[in-house]
């Protein structure tokens, strides 16, 4: 059952020189950022990160004590540019040691293949449980708050698979959106008043540029399903009103 | 001519809910993290921020003073939840006024369409200068080592476009990949002894899964050409020494 009476919130801290370099794409945000909602938690920061222990530690310490659930993606292959569990028990004061679990996971694993290096892949901050990796058996690591994630997105997802419904979270947020082919600054005043008129809602105003023409969505959010289409009709009516086709749903 | 002596960086601040939401995906990052890098510039970190007064005002005031620059992209439109201006100018505790240039550019651009709407996208911290904005009017703004941008793709690259070669940075990061059809953590050890034998050399690796096969990209990079060549080449016969087939390039 959801929690009613607060938001929960969560950070995502994205940890990678591949990403700062603009090499690769980070795809775990977004796809983070829905699951969360499902859950009924809110990602309310993200921060990308060097692969650096202080700048690791620095970023854990900050967001561990704001929000509810700390999540980290990359940094825990068996290389040597994979610091994430050795900086965040180096940010939390404590040892890192063997998950006895997390051995007998990579020695089935890998079989007589099996070697130090990969056995790497169980060192986690002492006091962790396992989050585990269907697909690639290397686990995950949870400590406290903090939620210790791959970076590849299948492997993300995998572990974000086994989490489903275990965290408590509060009412998850809604949203719909109103699609317009107009300028948002001709329905700026509009959008305003009307988020006013409506508590508990938030309308967003995203422009685009599309086959000459140009539109905007209107996103708007709330916990609630009874404001949520209120807000949603008031703001069509509030477009006709002006001339403007409203489209249910994004365009 | 790039300042040899010291290493600049840069970081970028990502302000929106649709980004935190999962609706967007962020598209920018990546493409500044490579502008800056022809810059001699280091994107260093980067933070997603909500669309609130607090959280943007809090990452700037951090962010400013541990960089050489700050980058921010979002919330400059003309509607109620564009609230960068407001957001920053309240972070350096000075006022916000109407930039004559950018109100000009904006009469010119809307001719008698203009509305007090549209005019608040002339809205700049006191004291700052205007970004050329050649695609759609609506100026960057700067103030000291801050640099306001849009969220619109488009419209951020044509406005990096106008501040190209314009900002003092050291020498660019060089890159070179080899890639290997192999497990990474088969040649964690080599590769951690390649860069330890190469004083200002870093790899990285980026291990896939493709056509039911396991590969992984090896990612070096360094200031210096020479290094970079002899860090390349040490890798590629370590990797050959071990049976492994390396490419040049990434695969």
């Amino acid at each position: 059952m959801p929690n009613v009476d607060r938001i929960y919130t969560a950070c995502l801290i994205i940890i990678g020189d591949e990403i700062l370099s603009g090499r690769t794409q980070d795809a775990n945000l977004a796809y983070l950022a829905k699951w969360l909602g499902v859950q009924g938690i809110r990602l309310s920061e993200a921060r990308v990160v060097k692969d650096d222990m202080a700048a690791i530690a620095e970023a854990v310490n900050a967001l561990r004590i704001a929000h509810d659930y700390v999540f980290t993606t990359g940094g825990i292959g068996p290389t040597h540019d994979d610091i994430t569990v050795d900086a965040i028990a180096a940010a939390l004061g404590v040892d890192v040691v063997m998950h006895p679990d997390a051995e007998r996971i990579l020695r089935e694993h890998y079989g007589e293949r099996i070697t130090d290096t990969r056995l790497r892949m169980a060192r986690v901050p002492a006091g962790s449980t396992l989050i585990a990796n269907p697909r690639t058996g290397a686990p995950g690591i949870r400590i406290g708050n903090i939620f210790i994630m791959a970076g590849v997105p299948a492997i993300t997802r995998s572990m974000l698979d086994t989490l489903e419904g275990a965290l408590p979270g509060g009412l998850p947020m809604l949203s719909r959106t109103i699609g317009a082919w107009t300028m948002e600054s001709r329905v700026a005043d509009l959008l305003a008043r009307v988020e006013k008129a409506h508590d508990g809602a938030q309308i967003g105003s995203y422009p685009f540029w599309r086959e000459g023409r140009t539109g905007a969505n209107f996103v708007i959010r709330s916990v609630d399903p009874a404001v949520l289409a209120s807000c949603a009709s008031a703001l069509t009516v509030a477009l006709e009103a002006e001339g403007i086709d409203a489209t249910d749903g994004e365009i």
